[in-house]
């Protein structure tokens, strides 16, 4: 069975030696000490050692299923929920005016992280959770507020969100379901929604749905949707549980991965409904809990990638098998280890510059939006730039390194009881949810590189600037430095590309949009093991007892400079070639 | 349910524009007339079609059973075995002394290929088989091939291999499994294979084991190896089956994808084994399966690309979502089809130019072993320089595009009901078994480009240059060429770096192996793609009815050389960074 450690210190090297959290300025920063932050961290590796690893590959044998309308999770999910929601995880980053402990963000992204890694399928119950929590929490009523949101920060009620329907997933346009007002000023509900990740479960008491539905007036396509809190069950005004909503389970999906987490296709038959936010504007609403929905899925990828990457060194350390082509390494036993050989370190290295570098950029995104919830426009528009980023790249680059991990077990990597699969078939969802990574390149290239006048992403050129020239005659940041100079220019020759281009041709921008997606996560990657690097040097400058781990921290940073950037120039490559060769055969060719 | 239909017109241009095998003077090759091979792959596409794809999803769900020794396969598995028999598809390239039908390999290949497409646990029983009848054909006795062949040859019994111990796949110098000599000449063979596909199931009457195992006196590690034939049933003289042979299986495993395909634990408990070659030379005989069982998983991996393309195609036809940027091209309905959208044609035209472009290298690599089979030196110093790039690059291209292909249909994509998991699942087990991708890697770099001092990598050179001089002052080619030409230059430049540093520094070498695996398939897919554009030129300026088919042949081979072949450079950086970067961290840092 699989195995997964918190990685407790990398976390704490870059919340305090990369990012020097308690100097950054942002409220309730200065609180974060190390002792604070390593008692929290690895408690929150103790839970999912001990209780949600284990319960990874159960949940994936067992599934969920849906009898009578009822669904029932995996054998040990309720018991590990109720667990998690005692141990008060879930009101970690939340209001403590609603019974939260009111910690930034970050940490709740950290913590995120580390239960994502032990069992993405039973973290996606209270992360749902904690989506409809924000929803709420920004464009909720103060009545609203005191209803709904204690019994979410508990996790006593989860939460979901409600947006596909069979004919319609990207484009919402298209939407049926209805919302027919009511004189009591609440809506009756109508529609059919699929997709519904924990739409129906045994673990919690109610479940609120986040539905987006048609009310009448508000026009054709996105401009007529609203969004409405539908509960499974009405709350009475003394805050019991009262009679059950017309809305149920009408089936749960069998999918690839990410069984332990019911995907259910939701009837809702009049069932009632409050809105939330103002009227016809569901979709600025919806996109609240879809902009935080995005950076979770974004940490999916990477802690997938993760647990993955755990497991292969562990089978390449332990699995004897050839001997190292400079000389056995083990000579007194029958065989090396696979550790030896040089091709399976290039895999290892691959997974592991990755991953550090993703939780890098993913603590560097979650402090962006601590800044931004205190009001700071700059970091607003610098978050929103990356979210696509940091979803797409990492989501995409996490299955890739989930399979390369499953490679190093050989045959064994493809038999279930190893647990490899699991995190594939896991790992690819987060490609495909909360907008499809073609989806997440459209919204970068089409939407997010122009916005305000492309005050954002010049922004975020300016900082790798800086980045570059701080370390201007440091001769140790050489080998960081000189190739993150070349990697941003060549971004800023496809940002130019798409400008010059991309006005009297469209497609020419969008023809290249998944490359540049990745060219900026390459890019961002760059940037924080530059960061990176500097801590880890400043560090062994000023005699820090672990040496062999900041030494590790530049050896991985290198591998990183030298192996993964230099993808950018393929992607800069294929992005020039505009949209003729994308485009050139008719729709009947294919 | 997905579909699948047979690609014979694109086989066709292959056979007869690209190739035109009938002027190539191999032996067999003149027969092969337009009317002849397409009569035989329609015949294939249509057995495809209409009995192995609707069985695919079902092999899928219901998996194999193993109770009380013997092995159930899904429903309608045994009907089709036994229909695919009777229409005579195994025999096809067999000998005909041996009620083969004496067709060349190439058109079993690419036979092989539509039934591999349409259901590849299907077609592994069969595929298996005509392994073990390649390795009894070439190094068995008279009396064997009399006892064995016809019947492998007819798949009234089926073949399997055993390598895999549970502590030894690739490094099979630590065999524990023994042959004692018994005095009838027959031998007792004792220990555990782990991984054999189709190592027990309810399709055939026997089943011919091939099986490697130490016999006393042949020395330490694999020299010590010898390869015999053990029966499940032993045969009596008159050809009737016997008594039950001492082998079972002792469980099948649960394995991410191929679930129509029994992967067995057999044991082997003292079992009546005969000698296949030569006493102590087990490991070339059984060369002589895994080679052909090496170019049959590079068909594996793009046959499962090719048969989640079309369905990816189909789905962008028909799924209405969203406008095209250009303006809307479905006017009168709700959304325009996916395919107007630039990343979606990205998408679909990365997996459509690859799997042209393997469907070529792979009918050439079948055209060298026909030729090597004749004894022609320079085509088998060819193929054995090729296979590990079929086998290696074919799979993990054609494992990506799979997933690309899932991609396409959003949230669908993750549901089992689709289809599209499946293929991807199942084209997963290409990248590991028959030698995992890195061992390719490593067979290419550390035994192939060396192989009789060089030889084969250099007439591959002169290939290359040869293709690239074929069009000087060929304007219409330039795009073809050109690129090419420095693409040629890159993968020689990448062999220099290696013979430079290799000698010295082995692991400079070893490190850029999967890199230079990958350089030479698209290099190799550069040069294919060359070939049938000239080929597609040549064809309009002839007047060729068919011109949109080979306009968009033209189409898809400038994609390839603009998007696609440009990854050579990132691989020639990747190499030239040598082994540093790769084994700079101690086995204990990671």
């Amino acid at each position: 069975m699989p195995h997964y450690t918190a990685p407790v210190k990398d976390m704490q090297f870059l919340l305090h030696q990369v990012m020097a959290v308690r100097q950054m300025d942002v409220p309730g920063y200065g609180d974060l000490d190390r002792d604070f932050t390593a008692a929290i961290l690895d408690e929150a590796g103790k839970f999912a050692t001990e209780v949600l690893a284990p319960l990874n590959p159960v949940g994936d044998r067992e599934g969920c299923h849906l009898e009578n309308g009822v669904v029932r999770t995996p054998a040990g999910f309720k018991a590990a929920f109720d667990a998690f929601g005692a141990a008060g995880w879930p009101a970690l980053d939340c209001d403590p005016a609603f019974g939260g402990q009111g910690l930034p963000y970050l940490l709740g992204t950290a913590a995120g992280e580390i239960f994502v890694a032990a069992n993405m399928a039973f973290f996606m119950y209270p992360g749902l959770t904690h989506g409809a929590y924000s929803a709420i929490h920004t464009h909720g009523t103060d009545a609203q507020k005191a209803t709904w949101l204690p019994r979410l920060v508990s996790c006593e009620w989860t939460g979901t969100m409600n947006l596909t329907e069979p004919h319609c997933g990207t484009d919402l346009g298209m939407m049926r379901t209805r919302a027919e007002p009511q004189a009591d000023g609440t809506y009756k509900i109508t529609g059919t929604k699929i997709f519904i990740s924990a739409g129906e479960h045994d673990l919690a008491s109610n479940i609120v749905h986040l539905v987006l539905a048609k009310a009448p007036g508000g026009g054709e396509g996105t401009k007529g949707i609203s969004l409405f809190i539908v509960p499974k069950y009405l709350v009475k005004d003394d805050g019991t549980l009262g009679a059950r909503n017309a809305v149920s389970a009408g089936k749960i999906e069998e999918k690839m991965g990410i069984h332990g987490n019911a995907t259910c296709v939701m009837n809702y038959d009049g069932a009632t409904g409050y809105l939330l936010g103002d009227l016809h504007k569901g979709m600025r609403a919806m996109f609240t809990m879809m902009n935080e929905a995005r950076i979770g899925v974004g940490v999916q990828g990477y802690a997938q990638g993760e647990a993955a990457y755990q497991n292969a060194v562990a089978y390449a350390r332990d699995r004897l098998q050839g001997r190292a082509v400079t000389g056995a390494e083990n000579p007194s036993g029958p065989a090396d280890p696979l550790i030896v050989h040089p091709d399976i370190r290039r895999a290892l290295m691959d997974q592991k510059s990755f991953v550090e570098g993703a939780r890098a950029l993913t603590f560097w995104g979650a402090s962006l939006i601590d800044r931004a919830g205190q009001g700071d426009a700059a970091a607003e528009g610098l978050i929103s730039l990356l979210t696509p980023v940091i979803k797409g790249f990492q989501t995409d680059k996490g299955f890739e390194m989930a399979v390369a991990a499953q490679q190093v077990f050989g045959g064994h990597g493809y038999i279930e009881d190893w647990g490899m699969s699991q995190f594939v078939r896991d790992a690819r969802i987060a490609m495909i949810y909360e907008g499809a990574n073609g989806i997440q390149a459209l919204d970068l290239v089409g939407r997010k590189l122009g916005q305000d006048s492309g005050r954002h992403i010049m922004a975020f050129f300016d900082i790798l600037a800086a980045e570059c020239r701080a370390h201007d005659g440091d001769d140790r940041m050489k080998g960081f430095a000189d190739p993150l100079k070349v990697a941003s220019g060549q971004v800023q020759q496809a940002a130019m590309f798409f400008l010059q281009n991309g006005i009297k041709s469209p497609n020419a921008a969008l023809a290249g949009s998944t490359d540049f997606l990745h060219m900026m996560g390459h890019v961002c990657l760059g940037l924080m093991w530059t960061r990176m690097a500097k801590a880890a040097y400043d560090a062994l400058e000023a005699g820090d007892a672990d040496q062999a781990f900041l030494e590790a921290k530049i050896a991985t940073g290198r591998y990183y400079m030298a192996r993964q950037l230099p993808a950018i120039a393929l992607h800069l490559a294929r992005i020039e070639t505009g949209a003729e060769p994308v485009m050139a055969l008719a729709a009947d060719a294919f």
